[in-house]
């Protein structure tokens, strides 16, 4: 049977999207640098030593790199799984979804920043924009799913087991990541372990439930 | 019933039209940087302070961010509709796509001015450029669908009153970007702000349309 | 009727060798730099004058970005015609596949360089790597169709006529490349003149073909 | 007849992969850069000369490119041959999967590390990090794998002999890199000289097996 023409603008929107979370997660890359030869201070040569203390210096662009890799990609199997439930899409679903996108692809910056400035004074202003950016996705991923809760149409039927559970899993995003930027402003790293705790706790998550 | 080889050539040219707008969307965030220490002035100590503002400087490149992305994604919802009415393709048309395809993937580079020279003295060139690029997309946009137009056997059958109404829809899409490119030699803000409500607009009109 | 393996096999070779397409050519615009500040002469102010005098003297680049995309956008058209007349891959075809990925993914490189080094007196080096890569393009994607036309099971059945008229169509192209690179050692105008001639000819070829 | 939930679910994440491996083998180009103008020694001119003998002066980059581009072909091609046995996904395995996902698309920083490095007297630490990133690649590789040869109602039934092949065939990666991990501590130039010889060896065994 051919597939329907919902169907395949449905799956023309789900593959617009990976590419996008393809594209935005193999991008974090490119903010882990390699240490520049000029950073050497004068009267130090060149050694195994202080290349091995130059990239360990970087720590926090390790780290930050996987948190946002994990969290692109659980973002992903979320979409993934949202996509799954889909019977055809509206105006309003893409829009919500360019959104989500958008924020998608903008997390390498708040990585970068992170990466940067989180062993300086001014560790608190990363630590909220990185904090603040996970509130603006996880409030655009609800704004996706809240659209297609309202509108039953837009999704297969006998999902609704399963809708009731989802709705339950994802209504604490928001709050949580609000919690990660209130923190920010006492201390950076009570924030930035609180999202890595997020990151760690949603990738593994999986393992509990049903397969 | 499998696909016919004109279905899976349009398939394919379609993939790699939405591969090439995933990634020129995804790629515009590298565009917007993490404020360097360097920059910080002489007799200035690192800051959550000297931070923030650092960051709130950058606002142009924020708006050009929120302005191109918004623009390329009204540009592949648009892609997407013409590809749902193609039957098949031919070799001007694919001829057209790659321009089309080309402008999109320059866009990055009118951003990048625009962020870097809109708070300059040099804002009305940056202004002129990204608003005469807008003009060059539209007109690319408007090759690919005169040609359609104009040759009924490359668009599925019972697709006449849909042709019309999107003729009409796009017709004024040149002159629009004419409009801004003209008026960014008087004024920047004035090209630029036409240019951002153009990106609004077509973004929002989704809504007031049949799902 | 459900696809064979040998077709899913194909198609997830042709849909990766898209994506690494896809992706290269929308990276070239990273190699178009925004004007540096920096560059401004000590003396001058920064004014629209400036800038378009900057913008201006970057032509190379823009020239090298448009030969470049239009030869990435061929060499995919005419992959994707080899992939429309095959049956089934094997080890070789994938490896020879791969090369011919590998060198277009390098096209950026010598693009850069030629944006960079043309207006120098470095300019026959740029333009002999320039033309040399394209040798080796036209050298894999050889590689290519000869492994096929010499292995006929991995072919179609009842393509033979296509498959003499494209082989006598691909015979030229190392020549043609070959020319170019030897006439960078004589003058690096003559010899990306006619890197791009073969571009634009390319390009406009489809027009005077059957649909 | 129409593809199962479960067919989809590993399609998706096929094509995902698919892009992630697309994307980081693209992105290694952008760690080749085009030699400086202000690398230019005081008193020297710019010429044909010196531009040929500073794009000489990279070849650590030319090398570490082709192993690089060379070992994420040959995991896409086994990664490939796993999807090609998978009946189904579970959490556990789009973890593992998630894991090697993200080793890939890390390969551009142990490559850009290796090309700026390796002749420097920090040529240790950099071969070290280049085959420790090797050790890791092909353990995670062995988690999907042995994840899959653990839950058989994973895979495709009547694939037992091809499942015993691979996984005779996968034992001996992480070994191998081990080796040249412990020899980067005695030499830099034998720990490169042996992955260099397993990407060369890897990429041309396709030639002596079953098509």
């Amino acid at each position: 049977m051919s597939d329907t023409p919902a169907q395949r603008e449905t799956a023309r929107a789900e593959a617009f999207s990976d590419g996008v979370f393809a594209i935005a997660i193999t991008l974090l890359i490119l903010d882990i640098k390699v240490p520049a030869e000029q950073a050497l201070p004068a009267g130090t040569s060149l050694s195994d030593r202080w290349l091995l203390h130059a990239l360990g210096r970087q720590w926090p662009g390790y780290v930050a790199y996987l948190m946002s890799f994990a969290t692109i990609l659980v973002m992903w199997v979320n979409h993934h799984r949202i996509f799954a439930l889909l019977r055809k899409t509206d105006h309003a679903f893409l829009f919500w979804n360019g959104l989500l996108l958008m924020l998608i692809s903008i997390v390498p910056f708040p990585t970068s920043l992170l990466a940067t400035y989180f062993m300086t004074p001014a560790a608190r202003v990363v630590a909220a924009v990185y904090a603040g950016h996970g509130v603006l996705i996880a409030l655009a991923f609800q704004g996706v799913w809240q659209h297609l809760v309202r509108n039953e149409h837009l999704l297969m039927p006998g999902t609704k087991a399963e809708v009731a559970w989802l709705t339950a899993q994802y209504r604490f995003g928001p709050l949580m990541y609000l919690i990660a930027f209130g923190l920010a402003f006492l201390s950076a790293w009570a924030s930035i372990g609180l999202c890595l705790a997020f990151a760690v706790f949603f990738s593994l998550q999986g393992f509990t439930q049903k397969g």
